[in-house]
């Protein structure tokens, strides 16, 4: 098994959006050694077969599938006949295209016999054609093929066909969607895998055509493990690239060029589970250093600030950028030409990291672009990458002696005090973009080695969101990354920081008394908690007055409350107790729905 | 069985967007007499319970069911008792609301037992505790149900209980989805049967939970036999209301109104459908009378329209409407105040009707919206009703001695005379609103008598489109509804008009001596067909040079080609050959490519 050199990539031209042009472009820029040619986007093409391989070459892509052929085998004799005519058209094509491997489905035909021997037959007659042109013909089960839908049956056939141009292709969609176990891939001779395409699914139980069509995802996006069924096949003696062929309502919408750049960093970090290539080790950031706000004006965001207890501690020596600080929990306000753009938001997220410049690489590696340093040259030099919703990325220490700390920019201001009653960053929950939910949870994961949580739905009055938190073991590090119900502009993308507290009731009226406003939260709700729970006496009493909410799992308790929004922006104060490891999912519909009141639906 | 006084009709407000005083205002307006109220939409509302009912008596609205109380029986017996007195505080909040009728479903709860007997008497003693707040206990098994999942197995649960405020709920999602035979229903005594939910599905090979929390919908737009199922119920001696209990991902978006009046509609028609209200019998439209186009600018249409080989044959008499005609096909070009504000569009269709006032009327018992009647006093008196996309629908006759034509309002005009190249309106195709699909499909059978077809997918290079063409039996109305991929902006929703022809090249090549630009087709499209199917010589050639689409079915053979675009129209030219009567849907992605060649993407 190879660890060193890295595999050939390749990447069905169905799985990217856009015009053939287009999806050309986004997989070579994003690092593709070579597409597979899927027919319908060539016929929607303008482009010559001839200049379709004038662009791969300019591009440095090689054309390693053409795809697909159906229903060729086992179907009766004149059917056959018209089969192999249409074949040699294909075969005259895909010489001018310069594509040497053609896919070959099984059938679906409603003709089509039960009968093995009749299908190598005609598999036997087809490489024969396809050898005449110098292509060699990959049979492949479909999971819903009508008689042959195993790889192993395939695979049977294809030896019986035992024609030097024929072999078959691996799917993992088709194996591990079917239940297959992908062990017997290795009792195929590694010559006759003539092709591996990788997809990876939701585990769903749902129609398995329709699971293909609609719902395939990248390696590590998915349930499946695609990286097991990989190691097999290289065992096997495969020497092809890694495909990915990926069938998704969402990618079809999406801009080919970040899907490509996912899709690309999906291969590379499935070589490395699969043991085929190595990467810089993932550096897991053990903190938040801090979370950036820009805004074009720091009053709204500082009132809110200060009445949560944070104190001006800092300002950048050379950017407009102040530090807020109370406890470990650090936000710095931006007023730079950034916020006069795009209005209050978070803008980037400091890591703490043990390993900044490794965590740099890692993430370089797969793909994350690096940012520019835009600083002075006394400035602190800090590494970033940019998360696929456009957050900034640091990965820095505060206040560590082996390393230099982000706060050396930062010149401290003469203040008062900042007070007691958070003390960190308990998470960050980040509206995503609606095509980049998958590729965010993928980032978080690979990138930043964190752990993705399961994805559960949260009904806002207005259509439902999905959340899936990414975490580090000990919980110091989580962002909820969350998806709303339809694409939308990004400026209502709601954003918000979560402070922990020792005590949210002391915390809340400390914030009330200081002028801040809560979420007012309905009555309602506070008669269901009474239902559901029983409280000491005058605590429901206390929260309803204060707006916190309260969840309660096997493990412990949960408070917390809202305050106001300013721009995409508002803060939450979380206390938890016992070791609740949630985010109050139970409560978010009443949460949303307060923070619709008074305000027009999207 | 009742078959003149309607049903009372009743809907959850889980099954509408917005706020609860939104989703109250929708369903009351939409003509519902009663809501369910869903526990999260009470929670999150601001509103006390009295508040919400005095909102729903206000609003003409009883409040026909509280829901849903969840994992009450058979559980551990310290967990029963917190269920009682959870339950004891739904009561009251109960009394307060003015609901006399909870829903209790099937528990889910990990310690239930498999004891019937002790669900019996667990549900018997939450019914007495419910009878003090002279409240109904209604039991639903859940599809999902832990130990209890099927419609008769929580009736022998609710039989043994034996208690005058404990009864059953049927819920047609519920029992059709796991396929049981709701002929059973008959064996329950009626007075049991204390309430019926109603919703439909798609058919779907897919987890049933996942199916019924995404994809119910209204009875009537699914698959289920939900009309079958009432007729069971009602024979049991059923007398409360039917009500909808719809979980849909697209509602929870769409707006409220619409979406409550086409709930309403559904229940109506189910009503018709099951035997138990009359609604004026359907007038199925006989053909298409005329096509309607609106633009602030005429030159454009009317240069397309004449080389088409239309003529401007005449002028409505007191409005800016142009009447262009060749053979049966008739388009009207309006350039008066709608054009000016949306651009050139599609924006009613005359359809040719054996009884314009009795379709009227069925439209309007079906509530459709009635179009107010804006013409000069001299003028033919229309019957105009909007569908959901807006697009006035006239039922109007063309020249029938019988009834009045609609063409006496206009004035022919001194013109030479239209070609011969088509001859009628072969079919309208229009993109719907994304939150209106399946409304659309549901008006268009049950307020036109339209028959739906199977929807099917097409790939346009940005996202997937679904269509699904409604026609009347012999294919004089042919309409293909399709939805984007994601909510858009009303003014890329394309729509296009396409005529009938019997010889598309003759119709082609004077369109384009004519001096019209058909749309461009590539190359590689015909190498395609020439490997799928055998031409006469120089047939190919032919298409190819001029654009022409070629399908074949077991049926027949369809030619076909486009116009350029003008705003969100363009035209086609179909041949229709033996009995072909698809739409060419194997060629509509490279049609909508070709389209995007030069445009940017949306």
């Amino acid at each position: 098994m190879r660890t060193s050199t890295p595999m050939r990539t390749s990447i069905a031209t169905v799985s990217l959006s856009g015009s053939l042009t287009e999806k050309l472009t986004a997989a070579s820029r994003a690092g593709f050694d070579g597409v597979e040619i899927f027919e319908n986007d060539l016929l929607a093409s303008p482009l010559t077969p001839e200049e379709i391989r004038a662009r791969c070459a300019d591009l440095g892509l090689s054309i390693d599938l053409y795809q697909p052929m159906r229903d060729i085998e086992a179907v009766p004799e004149d059917e056959f006949k018209r089969n192999l005519r249409r074949a040699r058209h294909k075969f005259e094509l895909m010489r001018r295209l310069g594509a040497d491997t053609v896919l070959v489905c099984s059938s679906v035909h409603p003709l089509a016999e039960d009968n093995d021997a009749l299908a190598a037959h005609h598999l036997r007659q087809l490489a024969a054609l396809a050898q005449d042109f110098g292509i060699r013909v990959a049979y492949e089960a479909l999971a819903w093929g009508r008689h042959v839908s195993t790889y192993d049956h395939a695979w049977r056939i294809v030896e019986a066909a035992d024609h030097p141009a024929l072999g078959t292709c691996l799917d993992s969609f088709h194996i591990l969607a079917r239940g297959s176990d992908p062990k017997g891939i290795e009792d195929i001779p590694g010559e006759k895998i003539f092709f591996l395409q990788l997809a990876d699914a939701p585990l769903m139980a749902m129609d398995v055509l329709q699971w293909s069509r609609h719902y395939r995802c990248f390696p590590g996006q998915g349930g499946f493990d695609v990286a097991g069924l990989v190691k097999h096949v290289f065992a096997a003696g495969y020497d092809g690239p890694l495909s990915l062929e990926v069938f998704n309502d969402v990618f079809r919408q999406a801009e080919a060029g970040p899907t490509a750049v996912d899709a690309h960093r999906s291969l590379l970090v499935l070589q490395e589970s699969a043991g085929l290539a190595a990467l810089p080790e993932p550096v897991v950031p053990t903190g938040v250093a801090f979370a950036e706000l820009v805004t074009p004006d720091a009053d709204p965001v500082g009132a809110l600030l200060r009445a949560l207890g944070f104190a001006r501690t800092a300002r950048h020596r050379s950017k407009p950028v102040d530090l807020w600080q109370q406890g470990e929990a650090r936000v710095l306000v931006n007023t730079g030409p950034a916020a006069r753009r795009d209005g209050t938001q978070l803008a980037a997220i400091g890591l703490e990291s043990p390993d900044p410049a490794g965590a740099a690489r890692r993430a370089e590696s797969l793909l994350a672009p690096v940012l520019p340093r835009r600083r002075a040259p006394e400035d602190v030099a800090l590494e970033a990458v940019a998360a696929p919703d456009g957050t900034e990325l640091f990965f820095c220490a505060t206040d560590r002696p082996e390393l230099t700390s982000w706060t050396h920019d930062f010149e401290p201001l003469d203040h008062r005090e900042p007070a007691r009653h958070v003390h960190r960053v308990d998470h960050l929950a980040l509206t995503q973009p609606w095509h980049q939910f998958d590729e965010a949870a993928l980032f978080h994961r690979t990138v930043l080695g964190l752990s993705t949580c399961d994805s559960v739905d949260v009904a806002d009055p207005y259509g439902l969101f999905r959340s899936r938190p990414v975490t580090n073991a000990d919980g110091s590090v989580r962002i909820a990354l969350s998806v709303g119900p339809a694409p939308t502009d990004d400026t209502v993308r709601a954003q918000h920081i979560a402070f922990t507290t020792d005590d949210v009731v002391a915390a809340a009226r400390a914030f009330r008394a200081a002028g801040g406003r809560l979420l007012a939260v309905p009555t309602n709700y506070y008669d269901d908690l009474a239902a559901r729970f029983e409280f000491a006496d005058g605590e429901l009493e206390t929260y309803r007055e204060l707006g916190i909410l309260y969840d309660r799992d096997a493990d412990g308790d949960f408070r917390h409350c809202y305050t106001e929004t300013v721009g995409r922006v508002f803060f939450e104060l979380v206390q938890r107790d016992g070791g609740y490891s949630g985010y109050g999912a139970q409560n978010a519909p009443v949460r949303l729905a307060a923070q619709h009141v008074g305000r027009p639906p999207r």
